[in-house]
């Protein structure tokens, strides 16, 4: 038994290598499996159910603004791909290609959808003619795949899950609106589903999205001080609709272009919960998404009535949470473990004194603290325990989040900060890309965002030292 | 506003032209739009809610029997593919393959999966090993590619919405027995949520998956006469496990090879729904899956309290059922076309007199019957008349498919019926396989299956006049 209670917690630390932690959570949590397609993750029941609830608590936010669901084909054809040139520029080096069908070659090649733009846009040039027929407001959630080189189980990986959001509007003000308003349901989301906090800004044109006019993201920051961007929000203008020859009559009876918007996140958020939470005993999950939030494990369970009360305690439970009782044959420690690298948020210990003294004991996932509860109480107890985890986890994270920020005002600093301190750089910028090129190469950041939440660090660009027009976050990302 | 509603309502009717009928209730109804892909299908708003009811209602199903869902990659390699010999010689004819990635040459190609049994044996592979490790029971939504010469909307198109289920048992009657259930489970769903009567019976050899030991399935009969396999439930034995090696060590210590089944349902369902229900004036939708359960139109809705009353009436049965209040400034015929053209079981038509007698009109979408109804017993009428409209569909259906089954008792009057009255052909077979191509030669018709339920049409084989052992279902099929 001992041997087992060992294999299950045996993963590297943290601090040993966070790389290897991380693969090791993905597997030991049950996660993922590596699939035989090189590149490609197999996400398993565990893995799986976690998407399931981001889907639908997403699902349900979209949905109460007005989108729909619709599915577009999985395939996109190279003459339709190359109809917006900075979009196939940007994408056409990392799409998969299907040549034949069968035993025949395709006259025109398809490649796998990267993104779906452009399938979009051929859709609606065929469905939307009037103002009448505006605003549009589609979503889907299906895979898509990018050729990468360097895969990483959920954060990169030549095919992963997602959601693409996809609108067209009558007016370049409303698809503004929508697209910040989207970028809002994503941090709004990050913060009550995820417990994670982000910097919502923009992408320097250097980051942005292929074929948009602006993007903005969610940016979150690891526990190894890496930036992870969590959900990007794309205003396109009119270029798409230009390109695609989408246009409408306007009630003056003009015909006019209309303006567009796409918005999408991924399986990646699973990677991002993983790296804000998860600690040296494995997964550590926010209870919104926690496939179980309260295990029961019953201790001394041979003894007399101690399965009949944890059965009820389980079933009294199911009308607040999602619980699960565990009545196999393994030992309590064994089953302490278990939960533990599954990172669900309580574990319910209920043992024959335990009733006799009519309570249980509930056991957080994130510090161990023990907290008795009476069987009387359970129905607001549970509910409110769940609700206080949330909230601890995410301040942790944002205390971490705000002692790994730095603020520099020199090159030479920012150059000390990124060699020594893992964490968000707060520094200021001039606007040219050349900057943005040079601190890549001296410093190793990127640019992360443009934070909507601007405060003056100095005032000139902490690179070249001419005048300096905003403040940006900066670090390596994943 | 007579143009408006003709536009609407213009669609060919089902004797002149029943496919093309099928493809104007497809277009007309908003449930697709056709692709710059061909073959493939852009599912709409509209036809995509009703795929979301069916995820619904079937993941339930699927869940409360203990399955899990997991995602399995996209791509299978070719060396992959080619593991079960059967297997792959059933599909390779029919696969998109994948050469390049970017501007590279894969060294080896993949195919876009047709079906998933050869990744779910790979993975097993790497998770089974002990009894205890036993079952799975998995499911996968997702969607799949075969690349299909004639396509048509939902029915068959080169990329297809589906859920598979694969499952590993540690014996073959456990695997038989999970076989059974499925089908029962297609079954059930296809009369409950469908109102779509079902014949449940065995494929022949010559008709099951490729790679199966035995293949299960059901079958509708469409508006045509023409047959809709519409769920299918696989035993492959251990076929793959050997193929695969896939082992187990059991519990006296020996290792063995499990057994496994797969089943699968489609988008072809929705196809199946408009061929079972639809009239001439459009879709008509089974409850269980109508996005819009109840249209609500006000009448004279520019009278004082019209507006208010119909927004009051909409909220109340908001509680019970899927409800839509249509404010807009169509007249109410045009609105009244719209929701036929589009399925909705009920509307509700509600004016100022109707309003005077604390009443609403119910009006049915399958044969237009008013119902008058007290707006005090809405929230417990609305549920009745739906349940009794779903009833109705169920037993209009069943009647005609009964009217149009047929016995033969020999090969003339085989030939004869498949000449001139569509619909099923009920009669015995050998069980040579010579009998089955010479039938499909003779009277064009294929076996459908030989159903659970047996009944004695006669002793001989309707072919070939030898001892017969089976009674079949025969038709043309879809």
């Amino acid at each position: 038994m001992a041997k087992q209670e060992k294999l299950v917690k045996s993963i590297t630390s943290m601090d040993e290598d966070f790389a290897k932690w991380y693969t090791d959570v993905c597997i030991k949590a049950e996660l993922i499996d590596y699939a035989s397609v090189k590149g490609c993750m197999i996400i398993r029941p565990y893995g799986y159910a976690i998407w399931e609830n981001i889907q639908r608590i997403m699902d349900g936010m979209f949905k109460e603004l007005g989108h729909e669901n619709v599915y577009m084909p999985m395939f996109i054809p190279e003459s339709l791909l190359q109809k917006e040139k900075d979009h196939v520029e940007g994408f056409a080096p990392e799409v998969a290609w299907v040549t034949h069908g069968g035993a025949e070659e395709l006259e025109e090649r398809l490649c796998v959808r990267p993104t779906s733009e452009t399938l979009f846009c051929d859709h609606f040039k065929n469905i939307v003619h009037s103002y009448r027929d505006l605003p549009k407001l589609y979503n889907q959630w299906c895979s898509v795949v990018r050729w990468e080189k360097t895969t990483r189980p959920f954060l990169r990986s030549r095919e992963f899950l997602w959601q693409e959001g996809h609108t067209l509007h009558a007016t370049a003000e409303e698809a503004r609106q929508e697209t910040e308003q989207m970028l809002n349901v994503y941090a709004r989301f990050a913060e009550e589903a995820l417990a994670m906090p982000v910097v919502k800004g923009q992408k320097t044109d250097k980051e942005k999205f292929a074929g948009a006019e602006a993007t903005y993201t969610i940016e979150a920051l690891m526990h190894d001080g890496k930036a992870l961007q969590s959900g990007t929000s794309h205003y396109f203008g009119d270029g798409f609709s230009r390109a695609f020859e989408v246009q409408y009559t306007d009630k003056d009876n003009k015909l006019v272009h209309p303006h567009q918007t796409s918005w999408g996140t991924t399986t990646r958020l699973i990677g991002a919960v993983i790296m804000t939470h998860g600690d040296d005993n494995g997964l550590v999950l926010p209870p919104a998404i926690a496939p179980i939030q309260v295990a029961i494990v019953p201790i001394a369970s041979h003894k007399e009535g101690v399965v009949e009360k944890a059965t009820e305690v389980c079933d009294t439970l199911k009308k607040v949470c999602r619980v699960k009782l565990d009545n196999s044959d393994q030992t309590p420690g064994w089953k302490f473990a278990e939960y533990e690298m599954k990172g669900v948020p309580l574990r319910i210990e209920l043992g024959p004194r335990d009733i006799e003294n009519n309570q249980c004991v509930v056991v957080r996932r994130d510090n161990r603290e023990k907290i008795f509860v009476s069987l009387d109480e359970l129905t607001t107890r549970i509910p409110e325990i769940l609700a206080e985890y949330h909230d601890a986890l995410y301040n942790k994270a944002l205390e971490r989040r705000e002692a790994m920020t730095y603020d520099a005002k020199s090159l030479e600093e920012m150059k000390e900060i990124a060699d020594n301190k893992p964490g968000f750089i707060r520094a200021m910028w001039c606007g040219d890309r050349e900057c943005e090129d040079k601190l890549k190469e001296i410093a190793g950041v990127t640019s992360r965002c443009i934070p909507f939440e601007q405060h003056e660090i100095g005032d000139t660009c902490v690179c070249c030292g001419k005048k300096a027009t905003k403040m940006l976050y900066w670090g390596k990302a994943y």
